[in-house]
């Protein structure tokens, strides 16, 4: 018997989707049909949340309404935030998010429900809650005291304000707010995937949300642009910066945040958040790690680009978070506030035509075996 | 261009295992090998978690050490315990389950290995915590005080009587185990698929679990011998039981329990239940759900066997549990208790060899649109 194993289900097809398209050779990648870089330009990350539930454009009043229902979500249960506080100290903060939006859905009497409405519903509260869950980890395993929401800012100024306690510019709100709109949604990735398979047995919505969490913690889908910290840190100072990265190519090594498995020309979102990070650079003047990343992004587009290779979102996001005051341990969670639309949206989507995933395993394994009695052994 | 939509990736083989070889058509259930009934007769639960655990049967000096270490784990960290307790009363136990294991990963300092020594003592620990967390939620959610495990009695022994505060009978205590063994693992189900592609991102032993738990919460996958039970809560009394079941049948309406998507077959396991219920039954009394559920075996076999279909072991389970004091609510938490060692199994093997498992879908949706601005929609 031939069969044929579909490692890691790479090609397979498993379903239709309206909401993200990807051409990674030619550098594309647009929401309902709309290049990355409009949405990037005109939009907010509350509008593409919304746009992605709906599968289209939202009118003013769905998104005043949308707006609206977020600020009203800002605040969590108060039982929630004292779970956050008692939480160990020093756990790595994707468990703690998993955890705390595990808990978060016994607090909400529709959780159980399946519906799209009640799916939409829990999603559009999500979306809110999931910047006041991640500020008020952040906060408590500092031993700071979780600060309260705002309601006069926007979804990215407020997270970023209870984050550090401090009101952000507004070039820095949205800044981080353009750096949500390009983590929103990106296909089908490991995270959404395994959101959709525990939704697929007809689970409710934070089962497959605290799924996804779990999916996004690992380090071969969320963390690459903390690798890329890394590496800035390890590299120390700009003058350092372009030896660090000749050597490196020199011995064939891997260059965090350079290239993409599914894009070979430059990843479009990149370029978005490079020029806005450039653009804030210049009136706010020059980070250190900005500096090093200039540096950095020559040497590897002189030595690379004329081979596809080109530093990726996570080259860029990582510097523009630190820069923000967020520390390098939240850059995943991070990923997760920006994700959860994509992830929601994305299941919803799924449940409409919804199919049990249950692909198979070809067994491998031992046959007519018996039991052999433990004194035999 | 054609594209073939591999939906619910039914048929679709993405790795090889050697644990579990089912053929649905010849009633074979096979854990390395052996026939399930071999298990079931001659094993424990402790026994098949490990043999699945090490991919073959352990030696006696193996199976000792196992067992000193499931009971020295029996006990929870005492902050989980006042976690349970605080969990809202009336909320899904599969999701006080699903937050409580998150919950115990914060409290484990080797949560963030990976390696497979890392993840194979997390779970030698999660199997035996599962245990007490499930009594625990179940009786929380009571308004009882937990019950501390017992050293002296078997895995499923102390379960029993941790859940009810009463040691079982040895016959008791030995249904349980049986019913343990016989859903301990079962291939590539949704679940544990589930777990397997968030431990495929290098996500956490933790992380996968408590994704496993979301898919098995879903009606679709846990939940069937509930519904069974519902069946027998709606006949009500064994008089009526065979009128409601030909009623059933001539309408061509679904009876529960009966049928199973891969065994077309008796499945293997059902056999073992009922025959192990029956001498139970003999030996105390057949109780109220084991009348109904004799007069509808027999009405089903006589009407459909010839065709194939049988009732499946969610139909034997939820009768078992019912007479063993089990609430119906907890019979998909049952059904966790046995799979987490499945579970564990499969995701360890899998990361043996891991490959990120990220299908594709195919995009359907709209081309070359552009944003518009909001006062122009």
């Amino acid at each position: 018997m031939t069969t044929t194993i579909a490692k890691g289900l790479e090609g397979v097809l498993f379903t239709e989707s309206k909401l993200t398209f990807i051409n990674g050779t030619e550098g594309i990648l647009t929401h309902l049909g709309i290049p990355i870089q409009e949405w990037a330009e005109n939009s907010t990350f509350e509008e593409l949340s919304l746009a992605l539930l709906l599968g289209r454009l939202p009118n003013a009043q769905e998104l005043a309404e949308f707006d609206a229902d977020l600020k009203a979500n800002r605040e969590i249960p108060g039982e929630l935030v004292e779970v956050i506080k008692a939480f160990p100290r020093g756990v790595h903060p994707m468990q703690a998010l998993r955890t705390a939006v595990s808990h978060l859905g016994l607090f909400d009497p529709q959780a159980e429900e399946t519906s799209e409405a009640a799916r939409t519903a829990i999603s559009r509260r999500m979306i809110a809650q999931f910047a006041t869950i991640i500020a008020a980890i952040n906060r408590a395993q500092e031993g700071q005291e979780p600060v309260a929401p705002r309601l006069d800012l926007t979804h990215a100024g407020n997270f970023l304000y209870m984050l550090t306690g401090q009101e952000p510019t507004a070039e820095q709100a949205r800044l981080f707010d353009i750096a949500l709109v390009l983590h929103a949604d990106h296909g089908m990735n490991a995270s959404t995937f395994t959101a959709i398979a525990t939704a697929s047995t007809l689970s409710d919505q934070y089962s497959a949300i605290v799924s996804a969490i779990g999916a996004l913690k690992g380090p071969l889908h969320g963390g690459a642009n903390e690798a890329v910290m890394d590496m800035l840190d390890e590299i120390g100072t700009p003058d350092k910066a372009a030896s660090y990265i000749t050597d490196k190519l020199d011995r064939k090594e891997k260059v965090m945040g350079v290239g993409h498995r599914v894009y070979k020309y430059f990843d479009p979102r990149s370029r978005v958040l490079r020029d806005y990070a450039a653009h804030v650079a210049e009136k706010q003047g020059k980070s250190h790690y900005y500096q090093i990343l200039e540096t950095i992004e020559k040497t590897v587009v002189d030595r690379l680009g004329s081979k596809g290779i080109y530093p990726n979102v996570d080259f860029y996001s990582g510097t523009v978070y630190s820069d923000l005051g967020i520390q390098k341990a939240y850059f995943t969670p991070i990923f997760a506030l920006a994700r959860i639309s994509g992830w929601c949206a994305s299941v919803i989507e799924y449940e409409r035509d919804n199919r049990l995933l249950r692909p198979d395993a070809e067994y491998t394994g031992a046959t007519n075996q018996h039991y052999v009695q433990l004194q035999d052994r």
